[in-house]
């Protein structure tokens, strides 16, 4: 169903029929189906949804969207709506939404989960206690199989949640339960008897990031939280943890490109943010390329006197830019996903200098072999150009390999130390290096 | 425990102490810590591992220990691995492994399991059939709830393939049952009165990075599989999904930095492939480059008459450079996760002029009034970088934004047009834009 079907049938009234596909489709699809609509067909279609999707769907939905429904909804059906939503769901949406509109939401939740909300709400942006869920099934280490199983029978929320059980004696977690252990194991025997003891917990102030490789590196499904008294508050579901995967990707990918990172998709930044998220790293750059200009200016008795040098600029900060950004790029990602760790920094700078050897050495040779050709067999030119792409590449490529780690060593970003940055040190070394080879070489 | 614990009670014969303790940790951290042992030590630790483990153990660990552990292991011990392993492990295994050892493999194999492995490998590379899991629960319309609950503690085999079960009835898939929803349906409902029937699936040939973007985007713990036919043939597990998304974007970080990518870890790949993997972009942009060098050749005139013109090559290099990048990467990234569709482009290149629109005014401005200031009042020099760094932006940001749509549009792989091959285009048109205004304002 596209979003024109639902606008000629909301036309011609066929509120069945809509009602009737709707149900058929997964929440998903039809959240994006919503957001596709006009506000008016939008808020109506919404009404259209069977009471046990709405929330799932308004939960997919983008914040703008829900604040438009939120506005529109009334009390009972907002009510309606806040009651089937996950607590962590109901939190993200309040950190979108306007004061007024978070009064309203606010006003529709009973006490207790007002408190719940207050507590999510506490804590840091990017923490783990900001992307838990509180949901989840407690089991007493004394129940039998059978009463847990119909423990999760009534309380059992989402598949997420029930497939891993918590065995918690005031507020400590003692162990974890599968919903397969429940159901391969005699209904008569304890839950301590079956439960798995040493368990992989994580702390409501940890980095999400940490909550999404552990959940990854351990295949979990849900991963324990666990407060600063290691009192179980709650669980980081595996789907939640792929979203801050894909999340802490884009951002890392944006600074390598030297542009702020922001929430929001592409299409709902607006055009000032976009300009705002990239102007200051061009500014920093522009200027410090500058420096490079001015080393230029110190040799302009060389080039005055062979105007040639000039051509090759270019070709030598590129490559050794490029040469840069490689090992830099593997580096800040092999960091990211724990292949390469601080105390391996040597092995790592080891590693380039080799590599550096053969690259530097194979763009020499091509490199003085094609100018030795198309310039008159001017040797010395096929030289000069020859040494200074094994110097600057070298120096590229540990430069590259360096930053990154020493950026991480002093708490920063790594993928702060990607292309744009490198490629400025990069240029003004690339610079002097040619320059001073020349100036001994062609001595002017 | 570490590895210099492992050894020492190695020595000293504890081989009691070694095994406790090996039972209490997780498998995913046991192959680690086995990995970091040498040889000799690795292989007797290995065999103190329990039963139950090993297989988990040693399906984590890496290719290279996995071959040294298939070649000293016994027959009996080989076997009583394999028959633990899943058949995808066991075929990712195979593919690492040289002629030889398959052949031991296999050997220890039964007939049944060799044809399933066979099916498996025929899979393309990147395929949704060389990632999925063949173990899953199959229920029949017909049967109980109770039946299928008992069915279950049978065969159940691990976490991720029970807890959704699939209705096949002549190899057709036709609705899938949560674990969740056997548990809380009455037992003598049947499993066709509670099976949802509108699923997702995913065909063995399509690529692995769509079925991992399907388990992210429903949130999903196991995507069914179908073959041409539409028979259900395995499932792709969520663990699995999150392993493909992390390989792809390592992959996208490599292409956009102009590296082959590699499918090993930074260490497990030799410095020449290293090397192998760096020096083809490097050369196809290093030539290119000198593109760049003969454009200025052009202009020689212009700076041997006004030599201080060479000064801000660099900065005008760089800085479209990183403009250019700065929107390539937003744009691949954008497209990688499906927040960027081909039919957005025009929408992407119009929000691309405003936001360049913005950006370049602010450097024009920024470094016009620098230059005024730093060049006793050269107004006409603050002009001409003013009017380059306009035009040269705003052009950066089109080429950065449109190539990577480009490529997509022709099936190549985004990430390829990325900072690299984007700086080179831009360079060559901003050496010429930069030469041809400064010729027409200084008329040399």
């Amino acid at each position: 169903m596209t979003e024109r079907d639902v606008c000629e049938l909301l036309e011609t009234k066929q509120y069945k029929r809509i009602k009737e596909s709707f149900a058929e489709m997964n929440q998903v699809d039809l959240a994006e189906l919503l957001e596709e609509l006009p506000e008016r067909q939008m808020i109506m279609a919404f009404r259209l949804i069977g009471k046990e999707e709405a929330a799932e769907t308004f939960s997919c939905m983008e914040s703008r969207e829900q604040q438009i429904l939120v506005e529109a909804l009334t009390e009972r059906e907002l009510r309606a709506v806040l009651d089937d939503m996950f607590l962590d769901d109901t939190a993200d949406l309040l950190e979108e939404m306007p004061a007024n509109v978070v009064e309203r939401i606010l006003a529709n939740t009973d006490l207790e989960t007002r408190r719940q909300l207050n507590q999510l709400l506490s804590y840091p942006e990017d923490s783990v206690g900001s992307i838990m869920t509180v949901e989840y099934v407690d089991l007493k280490p004394h129940m039998t199989v059978k009463a847990s199983l119909e423990k999760i029978r009534r309380v059992g929320i989402d598949s997420e949640t029930i497939y891993t059980c918590y065995v918690i004696q005031n507020k400590k977690l003692l162990g974890i339960v599968t919903a397969k252990a429940l159901l391969i194991s005699d209904e008569r025997k304890s839950v301590q008897e079956i439960m798995e003891s040493n368990i992989i917990t994580i702390n409501t102030h940890d980095d999400q990031e940490t909550a999404a490789k552990l959940v990854r590196k351990y295949g979990l499904i849900a991963l324990p939280v666990v407060d600063r008294e290691g009192c179980m508050v709650g669980i980081v579901t595996v789907d939640d943890a792929m979203e801050v995967m894909q999340d802490e990707v884009t951002e890392d990918i944006a600074l390598m490109a030297a542009v702020a990172p922001s929430e929001d998709s592409y299409f709902s930044t607006s055009v000032f943010r976009h300009a705002g998220n990239r102007i200051p790293w061009l500014l920093i750059l522009m200027l410090s390329a500058t420096l490079t200009g001015m080393i230029i200016t110190k040799y302009e008795m060389a080039f005055e006197a062979i105007p040639v040098l000039v051509s090759f600029i270019p070709m030598l900060m590129d490559t050794s830019g490029n040469c840069g950004s490689q090992s830099s790029a593997l580096i800040i990602r092999g960091m990211a996903i724990d292949d390469i760790r601080l105390k391996d920094a040597l092995r790592v700078i080891w590693k380039e200098i080799r590599v550096a050897a053969l690259v530097s050495s194979t763009l020499a040779v091509v490199n003085g072999v094609r100018i030795y050709i198309m310039y008159q067999q001017n040797l010395k030119l096929a030289a000069l150009i020859g040494m200074t792409l094994i110097c600057t590449v070298t120096l590229a490529e540990l430069i590259g390999c360096s930053l990154p780690m020493l950026a991480k060593r002093c708490k920063l970003d790594p993928a702060l130390m990607a292309a744009p940055l490198i490629t400025t040190f990069v240029d003004a070394a690339a610079i002097t290096i040619y320059f001073s080879i020349a100036t001994a070489l062609f001595n002017v």
